[in-house]
């Protein structure tokens, strides 16, 4: 496994792999690497003839006041993770690399990036689509890949580089859990072990919901009235969101009815347990209604 | 020369010359094309072991209002031009392919866009720059040609594809003239011959306002006056612009002195003609003022 450091040489070692004919996966990620992760490498390796992952923590995705600087940083562990899981080339990015001096460009996705998380964290989905398109145009690959946990990020990424043309499929791969359902999650690392206990209602809530709709209820204030109850806010947990919303298009059902869609219903939830903001979700597909 | 017409084909195409290791220029144009095109795809065919131009007139970059449903087209005289510039590879492409259904990602420059055109044409650079990320996504040349006319567009589109890592070198390319100093562009065929003696105005007042400058004139204000003076607006020329400013970042100099600077002085003109909106500049390069 080859670590690279400068966006030049990670440009050109995938380029040598285009160039030799060879399928390339790349998985971005901002280190902090769990089991997630692991599977994205891992659909990645078992896809393509050459991996690439790149650990950055992107600046511009957080707004003021977020966990920018205490996000975790694990380089020595993550480069183990990648080494096991068969990766080929690890780039290790710096800001001022990415980000050149007078930098102004920005990638922004429209309608899809206004609900849920975009929200309550204004500019981080500029901040993720202009990273992403950054990094794609430097890997080139021909697939990447994305943890479903973060359903609105995998969606806004599609769009994006579809609108952008960048020739690389998005590859949504499924949330990996603990065994009490928690998603896992490089921030699950600030919870204590009281916290740890409060988070597992994420999973509970949605689960409760999921089955809900799949027992036939399509009434949107019913389901997100489920996702609030078992969510039981208060002291102990802030919920900042509990949304029923179509899964294709990331909006809502204008009649307060979930309906069948091509891409199901997507139950979504963000909350906050003492500093630490987390979010999950579920995506009923359309045959579970019936 | 092969002529395609969809985006899946051009990216084919310009992928198996990258793979067979040949170097790669790219011209993009909206048509309508001119001696000032041409002199962009042959110092392309003398650079570049292969070359491609796309002829697509980008809704995105026009205004409501604008000139787009009567901008020229002439594909037929466009594809004998790219011919004759020896072209290997002519994309015309469709509104449907750029922009697919759903579309919603815009990609846009900051500073750079404020000034100039910037304030006339609100949402020209953002679909400029949309566009241009968006075939250099499809073509990925190792260079791609802009014309110094447009002198705002090639620094926008320099520093996009810099700033996303597009790794395509922007070569910009000297304005052509006619021979009392009209700019070429396919908006002069909009001109009758009463405007086509009018507009002569715009490259005599830059001409005056450089040579003040190279005799040492470093008022701002006083090289407006002239830039202004020799434009003589009125009933038969409407000046939108004619400002001088940092060739490097568009920016007025704050204390009024038209300052050396390692990327020189940049007058710039906009003006329009009966109903036809001209632009033009000169940069004077700041060995030039001593």
């Amino acid at each position: 496994m080859r670590v690279v450091r400068t966006s030049a040489e990670a440009s050109l070692r995938a380029d040598r792999w285009r160039a030799a004919g060879l399928s390339t996966g790349f998985v971005p990620t901002m280190g902090a690497l769990h089991e997630g992760h692991s599977k994205l490498l891992r659909v990645a390796r078992g896809e393509c003839d050459r991996v690439s992952a790149s650990i950055f923590v992107n600046p511009t995705q957080f707004a003021a006041g977020e966990d920018l600087a205490k996000y975790p940083r694990t380089e020595e562990k993550d480069l183990e993770i990648c080494a096991r899981a068969g990766v080929d080339l690890v780039f290790i990015a710096e800001a001022s690399d990415i980000y050149p001096a007078g930098f102004q460009t920005w990638v922004t996705v429209e309608a899809l990036t206004r609900p849920l998380c975009g929200r309550s964290r204004p500019g981080h989905f500029r901040g993720v689509a202009t990273v992403v398109a950054a990094l794609l145009s430097i890997v080139r690959p021909h697939r990447a890949y994305f943890g479903l946990k973060d359903y609105q990020q995998v969606k806004v990424i599609e769009r994006m580089a579809g609108d952008l043309h960048f020739g690389t499929e998005i590859r949504a791969v499924g949330t990996v859990r603990e065994p009490d359902g928690l998603a896992l999650s490089s921030r699950n690392a600030y919870l204590d072990p009281a916290a740890r206990k409060v988070v597992s209602r994420i999973h509970r809530a949605l689960s409760a919901a999921r089955d809900a709709v799949i027992r036939g209820e399509t009434r949107v204030s019913e389901i997100e009235g489920i996702l609030a109850r078992e969510l039981r806010p208060g002291s102990d947990l802030e919920m900042e969101y509990a949304d029923v919303l179509s899964a294709a298009t990331l909006e809502e059902f204008s009649d307060g009815i979930a309906r069948r869609s091509p891409d199901g219903i997507l139950l979504a939830i963000a909350a906050r347990v003492g500093g630490t903001r987390l979010i999950d979700n579920m995506v009923v597909p359309p045959e579970f209604r019936e």
